[in-house]
This record gives C-alpha cells, sequence and structure tokens, in this order.
C-alpha cells in the first residue's frame, strides 16, 4: 500500500479544511457573501504579515508578485541592488532585466548568508539605489536572510526594502512593519498551506511614494487598481475565488495556534531534521543560518543524487526535492514547512534512511530517526 | 430551505468531477505525475481550442492572459485596431494603453455587433495595424462577433486577429486554426467549468513572427518561456496546480458530451431563455447577434434593476448579473454557459418570475417557463 507524503518546499501538504473548502460550490465574486470573506481573509493576512497595512492578492503565483513589486515601484533605468544567494534572488535579476532597470548584483555563494553590513557600505557607495532586493528564505538553499538587520539599515537611506517571503512566510519570523519592510511579497503554496495560484503584496508608505514616480508599464500587476478596489472590499479582475475561501479557513487555523507557536513548531521539525541528517553521517549545506523551512544536505560520496530522490518518490510515494540549477545532484532539500507534525519529518527521515541503505550507503538503520526523536522529546 | 444557483456568466457552476479533483490531496509539479497531466490536458484544451498548435496555461485570470496577448506580440507606439463593443472591448484599449501602444478604437454601440467590413475597411486604410482585438462574446452585453468572418478579413493583411474567447469557448464554436485566429486567450471559470485562477493562450505561427519583433517588456507572462518549458512538458512558474488536475476532468467531460453537441445544447438553453423573456413581456438587450452564452434583457420601466438582481440572490440563493458600466441598473444577464441543463434555466426564469411579481409587474405568471418549456420540448 503506497501513500503519498509530501516534503517539499511548495507545494506543502494541504489540511483537510483546505480540501473541503474547495469542494464545496462555488459562489460569485461580485457579492456580498464574496465581501464578507475579503473582509475576512484581509484582518487575517495583516495578522500573518505581522502588518497594519493592506495585503493584496493577486490571481497568480509568486513570481507575479514578485514582478508586481518590481514594477510599481521602479522605472527602466533606475538602479537597484539584488542580493543574489541562489534561484529566487536570480529571479529578481531577472525580472530588473526584462524591464532595463539596472541591477547591481552581491552575489552571495549558495549555502551562505548575505552579510547586512556589505549592503550598508554598498548602498552607502551607490545613492542612486532605489531598492533593495532580498529572499527570506532561499528556497534553493535553505538559508534565511538577516531582514531584520537589513531592514534597520535600508529604513535610513531612500531605498525601499523589498522581500520575497514567498517560502518563509507563516514559518518563521518576519516582522513586515517592526523590521522596516517596505514591499513584502509571498505565494499560498507554502506556509499558507493553499495550493498554488495566488500571491500576496504588501506595500508600505515609501513604497507607494515610490509607485508615484514609477513608469514601468502595467496593468494586471497594477497595484493601485489593486488599492482602489480593495477600498470597495473588491478585486479589480476576477479574483482567484475558490483559494481565497480556502485561505479563509486556513487563516483561523494560524489565528488558532498563533504565530509564535507555529514558529517554535517549524524550529523544532528543523532541528529534528538536521539532528537526524548529522546521525546519518550526512552534510547540511548550510551549516550556518539554516532555515527552520527547508533542510539542504549534501548527497554523500558515491550517491546519485537525482535517483535517491526519485526512488523516495517512485517507489514509496515521499516527495522531497533535489536540487536546483547549480545544485542539481548534488543536494537534496527536505521541507519541514506547512501543515507539517513530527510524525511527518519521521516518515521523511524512515523513508531516506531505506533509500540510503538500499543504495549501498553505510550507516547505523535508524540512527537518523533516533536523532530526530530525541530532539522531539524534548 | 435556500439552495444556491449560479446563473452569472463565470464563475459558472462547478461539476461534481471538479469538485471531488479539488478535495484530493496535492501533488508536486515537478514530477512525471504531474507531467502526465500536462500532456492530457495539452491533447485536451487542443481539441476544445480546435487547433493543433499549444494551447499555453498561465496561472492568472483571462485579463492577464488578455495582456500576455498584447505584451507578446507588440511594441510601444506599434498601432493596432481594437473593437470596442462593451466593457472587456474596452479593456483591450485599457492595457494598450498601459504600454503605450497607439489603439485605432472601434466603437460599437453596446448591444450590437461589429460589421466585418468596417474592419476591412479600416485595414486597407491603415496599413500600420499590427493586430485586430476583438471579442468572441461580450459579456456585458451577450453579443457574439462574427469571428469567422473577421479571421477572412484579417489572414489578407500583415495585421494578427486576436480574440478575447474568455466568454465563449467551450460554449459556442470557434475554430481557432480554421478561422485564421492568430492568437485566442480564454480563462478557465466560464465555459470550461473551472474555478478562476487559469488562463489559457494560443499563438499562431504569423503572431511568433511578430513575437520575434515585440520590444514590450515581460517575464511571467512571457510566452517565449511558456514555450520552451512546455516543450519539455513543464511550466516556467509554478503553475496552478489544483485547476490544471481539475481541468484534466473537465476536458474528459467535454470529450465525451462532445464539442458539436455542447455547442447545440447551449444554443437550446440559450432560445429558451430569450424565448421565456418575451413570452414575459420583456425586451432583449441584443436582439440580433445574440449569444448563446449569456442573454442581456432590458429592465422593464418601473422596476428597480439593482433590486431585482439583489431579491433574486439573497432571498431566493438565485445568481443572475446585473449590467455593468453605463448599463447598471439597465439590463440584467442570465447566463447559461458551462455545467447549465434545462432545468437550471427553467429554475432560473421561475425565480425571476417570482421576483417580477413581487416587485407588481404586469404579466401572466408562468407564462415564462411555458414559453422555454416549449423551446425545450423540441
Amino acid at each position: 500500500m503506497k501513500k503519498n507524503y509530501l516534503l517539499t518546499p511548495g507545494p506543502t501538504p494541504l489540511p483537510p479544511l483546505v480540501l473541503e473548502a474547495m469542494a464545496k460550490p462555488i459562489i460569485h465574486h461580485r457579492t456580498p457573501q464574496f465581501q464578507a470573506i475579503i473582509k475576512e481573509v484581509s484582518e487575517g493576512l495583516k495578522y500573518v504579515f505581522q502588518t497594519k497595512g493592506d495585503v493584496y492578492m493577486l490571481a497568480s503565483s509568486g513570481t507575479g508578485a514578485m514582478e508586481a513589486a518590481i514594477i510599481n515601484i521602479l522605472s527602466p533605468q533606475d538602479t537597484v541592488l539584488i542580493v543574489q544567494a541562489g534561484k529566487f534572488g536570480e529571479r529578481w535579476t531577472e525580472i530588473c532585466n526584462a524591464y532595463s532597470i539596472k541591477s547591481e548584483v552581491l552575489n552571495v555563494e549558495w549555502g551562505k548568508a548575505v552579510d547586512p553590513e556589505v549592503i550598508n557600505r554598498k548602498l552607502k557607495g551607490d545613492p542612486k539605489i532605489k531598492a533593495v532586493f532580498t529572499t527570506l528564505c532561499e528556497t534553493s538553499t535553505g538559508v534565511a536572510t538577516d531582514i531584520k538587520a537589513i531592514g534597520a539599515i535600508v529604513k535610513n537611506t531612500d531605498a525601499v526594502l523589498v522581500v520575497d517571503a514567498i517560502s518563509g512566510l507563516g514559518a518563521i519570523d518576519l516582522k513586515t512593519d517592526e523590521w522596516n519592510v517596505d514591499i513584502c511579497v509571498s505565494g499560498s503554496q507554502k506556509g499558507l498551506m493553499l495550493p498554488p495560484g495566488l500571491g500576496f503584496i504588501t506595500v508600505s508608505e515609501k513604497a507607494w511614494k515610490k509607485n508615484a514616480e514609477s513608469k514601468c508599464p502595467k496593468y494586471y500587476f497594477d497595484l493601485k487598481k489593486a488599492k482602489k478596489s480593495l477600498a470597495c472590499v473588491d478585486t479589480p479582475f476576477t479574483p482567484a475565488i475558490t483559494l481565497i475561501i480556502a485561505l479563509a479557513e486556513v487563516l483561523k487555523m494560524i489565528k488558532q495556534e498563533g504565530l509564535e507557536n507555529i514558529f517554535s513548531r517549524h524550529k523544532r521539525l528543523a532541528d529534528a531534521t538536521r539532528s537526524a541528517a548529522k546521525a546519518l553521517g550526512l552534510e547540511l549545506f548550510a551549516p550556518t543560518a539554516a532555515s527552520d523551512v527547508v533542510t539542504a544536505v549534501k548527497v554523500p560520496v558515491g550517491i546519485d543524487g537525482e535517483k535517491l530522490v526519485k526512488a523516495m518518490r517512485d517507489t514509496y510515494g515521499v516527495t522531497i526535492a533535489g536540487g536546483q540549477s547549480e545544485m542539481k545532484g548534488k543536494i537534496f532539500r527536505f521541507a519541514h514547512m506547512g501543515y507539517m507534525n513530527e510524525f511527518d519529518i519521521i516518515t521523511g527521515i524512515s523513508c531516506l534512511e531505506k533509500v540510503l541503505a538500499q543504495m549501498g550507503y553505510k550507516f547505523t538503520l535508524g540512527s537518523g530517526v533516533k536523532a530526530a526523536e530525541e530532539v522531539l522529546l524534548k
């Protein structure tokens, strides 16, 4: 009997409440019934984003929301600073390139976190920089960025701080207002435990000022339209109705568990995973600055990383993620994000042990699970 | 006991198979399991779009796909011809304006269809026109456009023909290849019987040539990326997984009923609706060129159109649509699109009779339903 387990950094498993919400007959979006839902999720999103400002919903994946962040505050030929420490940092650069925005790229070795002081020096050295682009959790490496420290630097400049919190929001702490994040972007299929197809974006007062000067062309992702509509409890275009209805359920779950408890749970699961990996004699890809969202582990010598991921998924139904781009076959990524508890982690580690053993890797069977259990017993 | 009935031109009611598909645990999109679904829906979409070419799927609502159509073939300062016969024709103009594309607007009175000969004269008079933008079914008025005739004109020019088939595809005939439609855009929440959040777009060889010269900036909606990914049975960004899985179910239903039978069903339901309206002494808003997708009816003198729609919805659970923009309060729109059969129409007409009677409108009770039954008995 093969059952399916999803331990990937997006999509993450869906709670039964979400599945039930999506199985209900659809309602029309221009009705008081749907307006009540918009009101409810607007409040809930403020809680999750830790902001007093509005959170706009876009019918798009996270990348659409990233593009919205760029084109709503910048103009062609503007200069920006981009922290590029993995595949998703690179995406900021790619979108800026598409709009003829000049990017100063701060390349950080994959598996390492950016030193906020380097950002400070860059900003002091080039007052033309209008925005700093970062990634809360770089899913491709599992590294978390010190957004709080970066926010404290950027707030003293004319630049705005833009954070890709697609992976991480609702799993690890991100205080949008308190940490001076001007634009925070996220997606539905990660910490928010929904299917993909819904993007989110916040805009600070400082960022709205940049918006007034922005000359990048835009229509579908024009946040002025989103702002105007939300003021009338509406959306400018047909919204992703089903996902928004399911979001209302998720936000209730999040409120009930409480953000602090959610962050602690993610930390425990991450600690257990890291501890298990070490006990199995495996090396963490990001031993410093590892996020509590996804753990990247180096594929041990003599093991085919792609075959490992494939065997776990196709033979045993446990889906983890392999490495992306330059890390293909070199790491595997084990997510512990969203609708996840300790036994999901135990299942994943047990399956990893089974496949490693079958592939001839030498270790003490059960040592990974034991190490995880030790962490989880505390 | 209040039950809910959805007779709006998008979203349309969801078949139980769709609800069931969305209630299943989600799978990851970079897996052979999801690739099998991409392959399946790609074939099914070609059948529905009546094309041999690829149909690209975007995680967006239909407006996102409209923007993709424009920015993938044009450059700022290009000249285009836009048929504007309602709210959705206006949307083409708005998006073109956002990208500094010059639009020659062909204004058609709301409720009327464009005369293809006028397009012919415009194209002959201005060889700079690079694209002609039209709407298969103008949802705001219920009017269907003669795409076949327009395609026969545009194919002899250097311009490409772009059709917004968001309302209409899978409900009324549209032969993308045979009618020389270069770009056909659609959405999920209409004839395709899915929730909103999935956009579709086809691109002819002639349109790909325009793409090679296009200078509009783009990233998320860049169809070159979509083409490259689809060749590897993939999507450039995280797709709307749940909707695509549900789409596979819908496409099986469509294949089973057969496009010709689906079009006949829509015609019967539309005929019944129009006949009922006339029997009730109501005036059709678009007596000529009425589509079989949605029927727009003039609100009779002495009746408050907004109250009519509100009472049907809030008191009896039957949601129809009111008028949009300049038609607000002046018409109501009764959709017969997608997962609809004759008894849905009877229910809608019966509820309309009830509310009209309660609002003091003079007519013979039951005459609308009787007229519909007469059509449906044939």
